[in-house]
This record gives C-alpha cells, sequence and structure tokens, in this order.
C-alpha cells in the first residue's frame, strides 16, 4: 500500500489511489452494516460508493496530507485512510448541495436525488417521486457526514493526534456549512458586492478546501505554529483561487471536464464574484439581460451565450482570471522560505496548480 | 451544577435542566463562532436554540446518563455535557425529517424550514420561499448533526472513554439515518405487514431512543458486557413501546401536548404497526376508506375522525395498547436481578413509565 520510500518523489496518482483504496475499504464495511439492518438498504450503499469512489481530484484529502508531511508525518496507511474521510464529509455536503441547487447531475451522472426519484419512478411507488428522492438524498447525506467522522477516528491514528485534529476539524466543517448558507442567502437577497461574493467563496470553500485540510493534517502530525500560519499564506489565497476558477468554470467549462451541463451555474442564479463583478461594470441594457436571464431554469443554449457575452464584454472574466493569478502568486510566495518536509513544497506547488487549472 | 450527593434520589427535572444548561452553553460558544463568519448567521444560531433549548423530555441523554451511573460512573459536568451532545444529534434528525414529511410545525412552533421560509416571505427576497426554507434546513441540521459529535468530543471525557463510546456512536447514528430511509421507503411502496412496520420502529427509534444510548453510557464508563446485555434486553422492548406509543398519539394524541397538529400521521400518511394492524383487520369497506383517505394533505377534522373511527373499531388500537403494555413489562423484567449502581434501576423504571406515558 505505500507509495514508497519517503525520499522518493510522491506519485499524485498513486496517492489518489490509495485514498480511493481506504474509502472503498470504509465502505464496503458500511455496507455489511446496512445489510444488516435490511437488504432494502442495498441502493443506499450503492449510492454512496456511486459518488464517493467515482473519482474527482481528492484535493481536500491531498492537501491534508501533505499538510501531515509537511509538518514531518511519515506516510502510512493510518494517515491516508484519516485525510481519505474528508471524501465522505464533501460528498455529504455534495448530495445536500444539488438537492439544494435542484441540480440533475453531479461528476457526469444524475445527482443522488435524481437517481432516486427515477427509482421510485421506476417502481411506481406512491406519493411524490420528487419528494422521495429528496428524503432519500437527505439522509444519503447525512450518512455520509456520520461516516466521516468514524471513519476519521477508525483510521488508526492514536488519541493524542486526533484530539490536536479536533479544533481544525469542528472549525471546518462548521465553516462550510456556515459558507453554504451564506451562499444560499446571497442568491435570495439578489447578490451583493464583490467583497460579499469573496466572502461566500472563502468560507465555503476556500478555507475548507485548501486551508483547514493542511492545518488539519499539520495538527494531526503535532503542533506548529509556524507552519500554520504559512499554510494560512497560502490556503486562503489559493482556496479563493479555486473558488473563483469553479465559477468560471461553472460558466464557461467544458460539459464532458465539469459534469455538470454547460452554463448550470447561470440557469441556477449562483451569485458569484463573477456575476457581482459583471454586474458592476454593465451598462443598462446589460444588467437588464442579467436581471432577466440569470436564474431562469429554462435557460437555453441562446441564452447561455447571450450571458457569457455580457460577462466576457464587460471584463468580469478577465478581471477574475487576474485575480486567480494574483491569488496563486501569493499563495506560492507563502510557502517560500517556510521550514518543512522536502517533499512537501513541490507537492503543494502541484497541487496548488492542479486546483486552478483552466480544465476542470 | 452537581445534582447533589452520588446517594440523593436523582430528581429527573434537575437532570433534564443540567443537560438544557450544558446545551445552551455549547451552542452560545457557536454562536460567537458564526458570528464571527458573519453576523448574517444570528438567524442560524436563533434557529438552532429554538429547537434546542425550547425542551422535550431529554430521553436519549437521559438514558445514555443512567446507563453510565448503571456502570458504576460517578456523576460529573463531563458525562452530563457528553450525554447532552445526543440533543443535537437529535436535533439534526428532526429538522431533516420535518424537511422530508413537509411538517408544519414542530414542539408546537412552526418547523425550521417553515420558519426559514416565513423569513424569505417577509424580506421579500428573491427566488422560491419554500426552496430558502428547505435550504436553510438542511444546513442548519446538517450544522446541528456536526455539533453533536463536536460537543461529545468537547465534553471533558478523556480518549479512552471516549473511544470505547465509539462504536455505539457510530452503530446509533448509522441506524437512526437507515431506520428513517426504510420509513420513507415503507411509504412509497404503500406499507405492507406489521412485521416490517415494526422493523422500521426498531431502527429508527427504538435502537436510537433507548437501547443505544443505555450501551453508550455503559461503554463511555467502562466495558462491562453483563451490563449492555442486559440494556438490551431492556431497551429494545422499551425502544419498541415508546414508538408505538408515539404512533399512537401521532393519531389520536392532543396538539397542545404533541406539538403537532391533531392527526398529523395521518395526513402525512405513515405506515406505523397501528396502520398495518388496521389494514389486516378492515373489512372492505374499511380498507377502502383507509386507502382513499390516509396521506391526504387535505384531510380535515371529519377525515381524521373517520379514520380514527376505523384505527379503533378494527382492534388496532387496543393491539397495540397491548404491545405497549407486553414490551414495557417484558423491558422491567430484563432490569430484575442485573447487577448495576443503586440509584440506576429506579431511575430506569421511572424513565421507562415516562416514555410511554399515555400523554405526550
Amino acid at each position: 500500500m505505500r507509495s514508497g520510500d519517503q525520499d522518493e518523489p510522491a506519485d499524485p496518482a498513486v496517492l489518489r489511489d490509495r485514498f480511493g483504496t481506504a474509502l472503498q475499504g470504509f465502505l464496503a464495511a458500511q455496507r455489511v452494516v446496512l445489510d444488516r439492518i435490511g437488504p432494502d438498504l442495498a441502493p443506499v450503499a450503492d449510492a454512496a460508493e456511486r459518488l464517493v469512489l467515482r473519482g474527482g481530484k481528492r484535493l481536500r484529502p491531498a492537501f491534508a496530507y501533505w499538510g501531515w508531511r509537511a509538518a514531518g508525518g511519515a506516510d502510512g496507511d493510518e494517515i491516508v485512510t484519516a485525510e481519505a474521510s474528508l471524501e465522505l464529509l464533501h460528498a455529504g455536503a455534495l448530495i445536500h448541495d444539488d438537492v439544494m441547487n435542484a441540480s440533475e447531475t453531479r461528476r457526469g451522472h444524475p445527482a443522488a436525488h435524481r437517481a432516486f426519484t427515477a427509482a421510485h419512478r421506476d417502481e411506481a411507488w406512491h406519493g411524490d417521486p420528487a419528494a422521495f428522492g429528496t428524503a432519500a438524498a437527505i439522509l444519503l447525506g447525512d450518512l455520509c457526514l456520520v461516516w466521516a467522522d468514524a471513519m476519521l477516528a477508525a483510521s488508526g491514528l492514536g488519541p493524542a493526534a486526533l484530539g490536536r485534529g479536533r479544533p481544525t476539524y469542528d472549525a471546518m466543517r462548521t465553516e462550510v456549512m456556515a459558507g453554504q448558507y451564506l451562499d444560499v442567502l446571497e442568491q435570495a437577497s439578489g447578490g451583493g458586492s464583490v467583497e460579499r461574493a469573496l466572502r461566500v467563496a472563502r468560507y465555503k470553500s476556500a478555507t475548507y478546501t485548501v486551508e483547514r485540510p493542511l492545518q488539519l493534517g499539520a495538527a494531526l502530525a503535532g503542533d506548529r505554529p509556524p507552519l500554520q500560519a504559512a499554510f494560512t499564506g497560502f490556503g486562503l489565497p489559493l482556496g479563493e483561487a479555486f473558488q473563483l476558477r469553479d465559477d468560471v468554470l461553472g460558466v464557461f467549462g467544458d460539459p464532458s471536464a465539469t459534469g455538470k451541463p454547460a452554463g448550470d451555474d447561470l440557469r441556477e442564479g449562483k451569485r458569484t464574484v463573477l456575476i457581482a463583478l459583471a454586474d458592476q461594470h454593465a451598462t443598462a441594457g446589460q444588467a437588464a439581460l442579467l436581471r432577466a436571464r440569470l436564474g431562469d431554469r429554462g435557460l437555453d443554449s441562446g441564452g447561455i451565450a447571450a450571458l457569457r457575452e455580457v460577462i466576457t464584454a464587460t471584463g468580469a472574466l478577465d478581471e477574475v482570471e487576474s485575480m486567480i493569478e494574483r491569488r496563486c502568486a501569493d499563495a506560492l510566495r507563502a510557502l517560500t522560505g517556510t521550514p518543512m518536509a522536502s517533499q512537501a513544497e513541490p507537492a503543494l506547488r502541484r497541487l496548488a496548480e492542479s486546483a486552478t487549472a483552466r480544465t476542470a
């Protein structure tokens, strides 16, 4: 299972596979628990595996793993299992996010609530198929949230390490839920300034995806305040850049790469930094078009093209691209001169690139 | 804070207040965390406090506390805090349950998603008020789930105790979510046998409300296999009796005592043991009435009276009352002769009575 010698350069694909193997083992054990309660729970186990084992970049476990290594922690299956548990937390958040946004797809497949809705329809069951789909997905998300901390606790790391990681872990979970709430609130209130949109990005994504995982890894390995501070200097701007890239992909991304339909964020009326900037620079005509079409569930390819045109013509797209660039540079600068284990710095630089690449 | 001397008879109201105080302190600290993220998160903190501090019987913490005391654990603020955390888990489950059932009220006040829907309407925000209410309540429930294990971990109990409690805690959380899923599935599939309805009651309620809390308390205090077995013998039948009583109250209960509108379970089409029995014994005419009106969201007081009449006339109500009685007797018998700390047995007998009383 080990990726090799401590001094050998780590292969990101190998690390990803090890996270996948740990998740597979944990979910297989949960399937047995569910099956003991009743064989009709198999679709719940199936849905969890479909989402969690389908892949993705496993960014949060990777940042957490390199936080651990940077702080001098040795490679081992325990830390891989502990960090892989962040994918279950993320799965719970995604499943609930898709319910809240009434999203059709996730990672190129039907979102969990849509899959349960389809099952209800196929079986010609009683009641509203969509209500069943929503209920089942809420419970599946709850299970993933609960399994996340169960997997972390059962990782094999000792109680002292787990105790050191706790405050960061709890802060991270509270922040992502709070950020999600602020996101929902921002859409309801019709969106506001760039500053407000950046605050949402910070909590629902920047701390949760980069800063906190790094700090969690480092805390599990031992308390090193200077490293934790460097991780804030690296993690916050990089995390914001990650979310800004996600916002751009949500409007301009290729569906085959994002796993979401083209222009999905436009249809959902997401109040991102990109949109706040477009709104700020829009002419009266452009502003009217934004108001009229953003959040229109029936938006077709013509409507998407028109909105993309406004976002480009106002200069919002270029501005977000320079914000991403600036933040990436700030992040990388924060790494320079921070004492950490030898392999960690190149690994973190590579992760930064992967998290903000122009293709999903 | 202590309720008094170890040998003084424990006052249930004092214990309830101590759970309330622990929850109040924990939620006040979370309010500070949320406020640091943004003052617009205050409604989230408010909603959590409204539900969690409004009271209820605090049955799960009480069973867990007496599980600890029965196993020889001493009274202390740490164990009170640890067990009070079960109320946060329960709050998360209730908030999500109310979303899934589209319930209007909880504990006599608007359900969380209804309160957020009303806030959206009052502010004349953008988009669908109900969609906002659902999203906010899903996130509030997620926060409560996350806070539950954070509060347990921060209770002040040592890592060895917490480690012993883990397997029971994780089993309990998986079981309640799985039981809720089976409940949703049962309603979708149109309900079946008494046996199937009993299985739902077992997982969504019996293990979760009585058996697991007792076992959690005992595991935190130390490993005592004979006591754990006695707690299964006591907890499972009592937990089933508790759910059967809840089913009766859901149809015949006084709204001022249940905090739910009269006949709410009938309107929601809950496939309880009570309904399975009525269905089993119904004449063709009674069965037709059940089929036609059960789950009818527009059910008025006349419809409720007609369904109640069927449930009584088929003998289902009497049968459930004897099932409750039989299970209570079985539960109490399991306590007899089990060696446990002196105050625990009378406390558990009193809790059994409170959990299955004819008034909510």
